[in-house]
């Protein structure tokens, strides 16, 4: 049943399918959007379904404020979520949510992830923020809505630029990426998780361990992503 | 060699089969059990079978005393663990029982299992329990129903419903877990790993994590099993 | 080229091939022989030779001193070891030798490793030892033969029963572990990595973590290998 | 399009499949080059290329200054690296650049990693060494250069042997390995892991674990690689 939301279903498709081949998330958890700017619609994972089970056909289409505007599935409950990170970081196209263990433990511990290493500079030239606790009041307003809100603030509040660091832990909760695609976004997931499993294996070896000096940051970001980058083809 | 025990030992060998493809026991440990609540008897996995040498036919058929009513194998050694938990947990229609490792280290250093995160408590809005010792004398007496009978205590103790907390950890032993169905225990044993090594990390991290805060502990479960729920199809 | 050695060949080849499949040593590292006390020769791997490219017909035939009966191959730079246990230790038949790296860890650290749980007692009701470092003289007399002098030592110094614990951690260097069979010797190999993983993991949650009561461990032990077992077929 | 390098190239591409087989790393992180010392060139990876698009005809050869000589993408952005290496390691003819989690971390504690076992002596007889941070003036000079230099300098400072000791890991960022062939610095990497996550594990268990003694150390690196080693065929 094709129709013009068919191609914004296949990305939301294929970078659902990568969080189980990255190991990012067991049985239904986590969820993928992908997002058309111009039509101001987000296609994103039905609401617990196993990740085998998923098909193009299953995407759900939603308005930025998670009203469904084609499909035959319930979206995501984090759907709202995905909707205020879409109107609030102008230029993403897709957003990750994962229950992966390590950003996990990072989140439950409600620490920020300092740049350790290059790994991390080589993505992201400053630390990931951890978000606040969601309020009691908030909770009750609208849980998924507030939750997108808490992540804008932790951005707003160290000034950060969405584009320059794709990620962000939820307190108590666990991570969020996204990115320039969908296929970007669950890329971020995973480097996320290779980095907090490397800093939390560093901290085991060395509980005082310095950040990375900000001049090798600076050098691994932009030998990637500054105006004279290198990396790649 | 079909029987009216057929479709309960077809139930049993399935969710059996999930142990190794989920990784949670090696060779012959763990086993799960499918309760048929009419007949008052359920299929277990025969003792000391290796996962890749199980059929339907090997699932034995046992009353809730452990004795066996139809099947030509000896059952698994726990059996009597099984009988005691589907007496006393109403409604429950299925068990497993594992020796994953990280759900076994909390059972070895005896502490049960806080709420860290919405991972956890999207399938339970409270501790995991874990039992206390066996006594001597209740070693001596009958060792898998007292392993029941601990079960089941620690539950009474801190009035737990064991339809909204669906795991304990039996002091020094492992991870029993349970549910709506053979495979929903086996599920919640997969959970409970999971939960396990998250909440591990967190540790490490920060030794003295707190627990998520109630109000999110809560509203997570509300949105996955309360009567407004709103997570799935 | 079948020979009078080509059961003994095919046993030992079986079980070495166990070794990658469970993931207990990459590479070359490792090696399982298996024993005919018959003929007073053991069939052990090659030295230094992948897994892959491992065959039936690889297997060196040595007699107990670890001299060459049959076999175009140098055989393991472990030999003498092997040779050593199958003397002193009566009734195995098979001898593992990995680097599975829990099991290292324990030897690096040279902690014996203490029965936190019943999955350790279901193999054996005791302490697994650790042996000393070998000193100097003894390196440079022997270093191969004294290996299994040490191994025999830390046994013979606990009065331990070598068909009752079947597991040694050699300081410094890694797991030894037999059985009644070359594939008793490799599960018991298996089991200890497992039990050394969960062990570790109870100390980070709990570091003072108290080994499981006698009465239970020795149940567990009785009800798999005691007068009166009642687990298996 | 065979051509003069191909040999080279091949080598070169087949030691680079390794790095995600033995996962060493994901997505185009890392890189191994292949030395020709006749020809003064060496063929490496292309930068930014994901492993399962890598072909023998996309590596780039480039000579000991980084130039391309011949190929038609960008070579890795730590080609000169390896040209530094392979111009002060006299006898190397591979190099492997990985970012495994267990020697990243090592290399963000900034902890050299000494001789715990004999795991680490069979390819070593000495302690892995880890450089200083770079300085701000080095960085803005030439990084990837001056990468190669703080190793040769970590390497001058402490009299290695290269040869001896093929493994290094450079502070804040990751390991870096060689070898007397393309598969020799692979094989180095995969042992640097394994023995990296076996030194930290030892570390959980007996934070202060002292080294194996030079005597043991000794034996294990003289029987593999001594003037009358036995060890292999």
């Amino acid at each position: 049943m094709a129709n013009i939301y068919t191609s914004l279903r296949e990305k939301a498709f294929e970078a659902n399918m990568e969080i189980p081949r990255r190991g990012l998330a067991i049985y239904t958890w986590g969820n993928v959007s992908a997002f058309d700017a111009e039509k101001g619609v987000f296609a994103i994972k039905p609401s617990g379904v196993p990740y085998d089970e998923l098909t193009v056909d299953s995407m759900v289409i939603v308005d930025l404020d998670g009203k469904v505007v084609d499909g035959k599935m319930r979206p995501s409950s984090d759907t709202k979520t995905h909707g205020v990170l879409y109107r609030e970081f102008s230029g993403i196209k897709g957003i990750t949510h994962t229950h992966s263990p390590y950003a996990v433990a990072w989140a439950q511990a409600r620490r920020p992830l300092p740049v350790f290493g290059t790994t991390h500079a080589d993505h992201g030239a400053e630390t990931v923020p951890c978000t606040d606790f969601m309020s009691a009041e908030a909770v009750k307003r609208d849980y998924e809505l507030e939750t997108g809100k808490l992540i804008v603030a932790a951005f707003k509040n160290e000034q950060k630029n969405p584009l320059h660091m794709k990620m962000v832990l939820v307190a108590g909760h666990g991570p969020f990426t996204w990115g320039e695609s969908p296929a970007d976004s669950v890329y971020q997931a995973a480097v996320l998780e290779e980095i907090c499993k490397m800093a939390l294996l560093t901290l085991v070896l060395e509980p005082s361990a310095s950040p990375l000096p900000e001049h090798i940051t600076r050098k691994h970001w932009e030998r990637k992503h500054g105006a004279n980058a290198y990396y790649g083809q």
